[in-house]
């Protein structure tokens, strides 16, 4: 397992745990940290343009490990999941236009009204499989994350790491998963599943699970926080092969995000060294 | 599939879904409501004394789908874990003096400043199987209830069917699971863990999920205004054997709970027949 108590090279910052910054506050804050990797969300480098986002990222020597997030196949109809196509592809564009290492994707939830989540996981799978020639063209590697179960209904259908390395090995090359230690580090076939993923891992995601938990979304807390062994589940992941950063991503209204940006920044580098 | 649109015969209620109720109350408001099992919590029960409650629910004619609940078997320490068995062992002693049809158990979550959710299962298994001799001898099957992932923390490190169904396999006799659509409907393996499930399905329970959720515990829906395709649920675990009473389960802080248990129990009686 790499050492990582005096050295957070590895480390990368999703963008949505200072989410009060731009792209531009984000380099920078990054640069004062002294971190060399981001992952930026959509929005934020669609506000300043592509062109201009890939110029600043490479003026800043930054590595992106993903472009956050495109997915979200399911909808009420086949207009709804054409639409998703498109923007999906549109993602594929913006991820290789900001060299992006591969673009980050959740599945989506139930379409409106409906309670078919086999009937969603099949509109995840369809997507998928008319997204895969557009990213196997552009050479951009889709990360499919699955997220916690508790996010099934409006956010992510696809509730697992087996569920997620289902999808790989029936769609083939193109395709890989993110494993977020929230999302998984209650999952008893965990092990098993990362060890089955293997080199088809593209992304290692980091936070805490906090007791107790107040939102489904917006509660998580910053590693050593909560009771995730964070280190057994890097373990297993880099047993598996994977070497490439290790991505922070903290959604928590009432703490971090209330914070100033460059103390949660210089948190996240102790707690990196500390407890990753 | 039983046909339950004019019958509710088979409804039992959990008698946290009316919480304000004493035994007394809930016995009354389920004659008033023509329900004929319930489903008690312990305090209940030891509230009036074992014998007592044994008669007052004989003399009414209703059944005891479960006396709920026990387990909770991980402790920081062997004494913990003993006490845990100890009371596990008064809490079958009650289950027999009321007549229950078997004691509902949840696991337990992490020990207080634990972070090793593999060594709380081990708990949980060393657990069940140091209480499974007693009860044998007193013929009271254990239901073993996997709680929602959201739960594995603070309150079950039993997340899923696939790991209740593995302990249930690994210990033999005298221990079935419960089923609640509630902690299960987001399983890609939904439907494989319940036929293998098959004659060990010892309790089937309902309710929603609602979108949103605004809370990990108390903001559970009343079946119909969720998201759950619970009859499709019903018609895999009948289609595996089952043919016992359905437990209604309803912690809502804000709504459910707020409300006059007649009207709770009326409204309860017309779900079950027309989405259950």
């Amino acid at each position: 397992m790499r050492d990582f108590s005096n050295d957070h090279s590895a480390l990368a910052i999703n963008s949505a745990t200072v989410k009060s910054l731009d792209l531009k506050g984000l380099i920078d804050a990054c640069a004062r940290a002294g971190i060399g990797a981001i992952a930026p969300w959509r929005d934020q480098v669609q506000a300043v343009g592509i062109p201009q986002a890939g110029r600043m990222i490479r003026d800043a020597g930054l590595k992106v490990t993903s472009l956050v997030r495109a997915g979200l196949f399911t909808a009420a109809d086949a207009a709804g999941r054409k639409a998703a196509i498109d923007d999906n592809r549109r993602a594929i564009e913006e991820a290789v236009g900001i060299g992006a290492a591969n673009l980050l994707l959740i599945a989506g939830g139930l379409p409106p009204g409906s309670k078919d989540i086999a009937g969603a996981r099949q509109q995840v799978r369809d997507g998928l499989a008319a997204l895969l020639p557009h990213a196997r063209a552009a050479r951009m590697p889709l990360a499919l994350e699955p997220l916690h179960p508790m996010t099934a209904a409006d956010r992510a259908c696809v509730t697992t790491l087996g569920n997620a390395n289902d999808l790989c090995e029936e769609l083939g090359d193109g395709i890989g998963v993110a494993i977020d230690v929230y999302h998984v580090w209650w999952d008893p076939s965990l092990a098993r599943e990362i060890a089955r993923a293997g080199r088809r891992i593209l992304g290692f995601h980091v936070c805490d699970w906090l007791v107790p938990t107040t939102d489904l979304l917006t509660d998580r807390g910053m590693m050593g926080d909560g009771i995730i062994d964070i280190k057994s589940i890097r373990r297993m992941v880099e047993d598996a092969g994977y070497d490439d950063p290790v991505d922070v991503e903290i959604f928590s209204a009432n703490n971090w995000w209330k914070r100033d940006p460059d103390e949660v920044l210089r948190i996240c580098v102790e707690r990196f060294r500390s407890v990753v």
